[in-house]
């Protein structure tokens, strides 16, 4: 990671520590450690004051900090990394009270200086890393990009006859031939299981003449793709063709409203108002997408009930869907980089229905 | 999961409560869940009381925990399960202070009945999963053999003249074809990067001549197994040799000292007492074991300053090692279940010194 980058992202968190009337902030979850400091291990934790900004690890990721920390003091502490911690904190200090545990709180409280008081203050570097950066575009691209190669090759080897965890695993495999891993488990959802809000591969041979629902992304370099196409094992029924037309429209229409200064909700009901109007409103059980970075689901929320409003530099999936209880489901999924005018949409594969066999 | 084997360790939760002075256990960890209950999704949780064993998933698990969860009343409850669950605490109410952040614990205490006390209570579950039934040493067995067979095909195909990362991804696709995970990302580090606490691998050649450690476990149906070896790539000179030999030597002292009753740092000071006769003492610095199962480190630990004795029914890593700062690294580590007068070792892999092409 670029040391500027990090250092702007330090800078934005000194911002939010004004804002929210904050004289430190400790952080302790390790996808926001990692984010500010550039720190890939398993035990660090970062305190950003106005004056200092400090990097806390044990003897056995100090070489690996000095390789990968930069614009942070790097501080070698126990391997409970505790104590090394609470005696760098002062004043009122902002800590992430959706993460940190009860009794590590109460355990901090113990361990700080008196006059220290600890500030539930969690959401201060999930709030800027709503915001992507260029060095976060390009690794999300390249998921994105990696992602839609293993897409062709699902295209090209076909599903019918085979059972969804034999290609779920596949998928997964080649994934992690390219160097990548999955950014979740891939979903391969066939037939009525289609329609299961949250189906996991199963033995069952994938039927030719039916839809399926294929949910997979990328992570590279920490960061994450997400992409869902719905194809058809031969010639489909005429509702579920027009199903798929339905959805594909209303991908289309929220994509549509996807711009910066658009409402979270408005981009929701974009897609949202044309699955109604055909009268499968209650058959869309979940919201239209959700922000991608460090993490395959964070912030910003794009749903009927999402407050806020969508900035340059988000990248959120648009991702309608209409399942059909005991009978199918269709869902199209493209992840996109919001810009002033409109929508930047990164996933390249193709959207018209397509049959395999 | 056996019905009888779930019902029997939910018993053994009421009986730590009553040792406790709880009127019941509210259980989110998932580890802990699926221990009690046998959900494997992503969302649940239990309360365990005298009278009541209930089970609260959301509407994406209801199908999914109607056939894995046994002896628990099945609750629906919303995707966010914090009301459902508070609902159904009364009394002196268990939680898991250790993993419950300071938030969810502040809505908890906002959402319980009057007169509810929440009480931290970390641990209880995790002190019965220390003791392994039938059904989890014949899980933990099985991983075991699988990570041995994968140890034979290293053998076989040799590591000098390839990279680390090579070897380690080939272990890893090793597993997965078996139809396993690692339990952890496996460690292939050879010369003096051996010597590093924790190290990654890299993308430098193994040289010929030299020592190398690999220590990497398998994950079958939610148990770990956990391993290490260390391998010469050709002629070794004679302190390397001798090193290895005092390592095999003082592992072989801590397998002996391994039985019911035994005392957690008796075991670790059988292996340290004989390295550091050898005036090796400061170049052990980790403890002698840890136990093994849903994770890979959990209780009881083995080690210089550990307290407790074993129990019998244990399962725990024995892995000394002695590591030179920019020289080598020598570990060696079985996996073992602890009966009451000795040891029965799990791994089956060799520990003469392999020298490997």
């Amino acid at each position: 990671m670029a040391e500027s980058t990090l250092a702007a992202r330090a800078d934005g968190v000194v911002d939010l520590l004004v804002e929210r009337e904050l004289d430190c902030l400790l952080v302790t979850d390790l996808v926001n450690v990692r984010y500010l400091s550039g720190f890939t291990g398993t035990n660090g934790a970062c305190v950003v004051s106005r004056e200092q900004r400090q990097f806390v690890t044990d003897f056995r990721y100090v070489e690996q900090a000095r390789e990968q920390v930069r614009g942070f003091q790097l501080v070698k502490g126990e391997r409970d990394l505790l104590g090394d911690i609470a005696k760098r904190l002062h004043g009122r200090a902002g800590f992430d009270d959706a993460h940190v545990s009860v009794r590590t709180h109460r355990k901090l409280l113990e361990a700080v200086d008196e006059g220290v008081e600890l500030i539930e203050a969690a959401g201060v570097v999930e709030r800027l890393r709503e915001v992507k950066d260029e060095e976060e575009l390009r690794a999300i691209a390249d998921a994105t990009e990696l992602a839609d190669e293993v897409y062709e090759l699902l295209r090209e080897r076909g599903m019918a006859g085979r059972t969804e965890r034999d290609v779920a695993r596949e998928l997964e495999g080649e994934l992690r031939a390219r160097g990548a891993e999955p950014s979740f488990p891939p979903i391969v959802a066939s037939g009525p299981h289609a329609a299961l809000p949250h189906a996991v591969p199963r033995d069952a041979k994938i039927e030719r003449g039916t839809l399926v629902i294929v949910d997979m992304g990328a992570r590279l370099d920490g960061y994450c793709s997400d992409c869902t196409r719905t194809f058809a094992t031969g010639e489909l029924d005429g509702r579920a063709a027009e199903l798929y037309q339905l959805v594909r429209s209303a991908q289309g229409a929220a994509l549509g409203a996807v711009r910066a200064g658009a409402g979270c909700a408005e981009v929701d009901a974009a897609a949202r108002d044309l699955i109604e109007a055909a009268g499968e409103g209650d058959r869309f059980g979940h919201g239209v997408g959700h922000g991608v970075g460090l993490e395959v689901h964070e912030a910003p929320r794009l749903a009927k009930t999402a407050e806020g409003e969508l900035d340059a530099g988000n990248v959120v999936t648009v991702e309608p869907g209409v399942y059909l209880p005991g009978e199918l489901g269709v869902r199209i999924e493209d992840l996109v980089a919001v810009t002033d005018d409109g929508a930047s949409i990164m996933t390249s594969f193709p959207k018209e229905l397509i049959v395999l066999d």
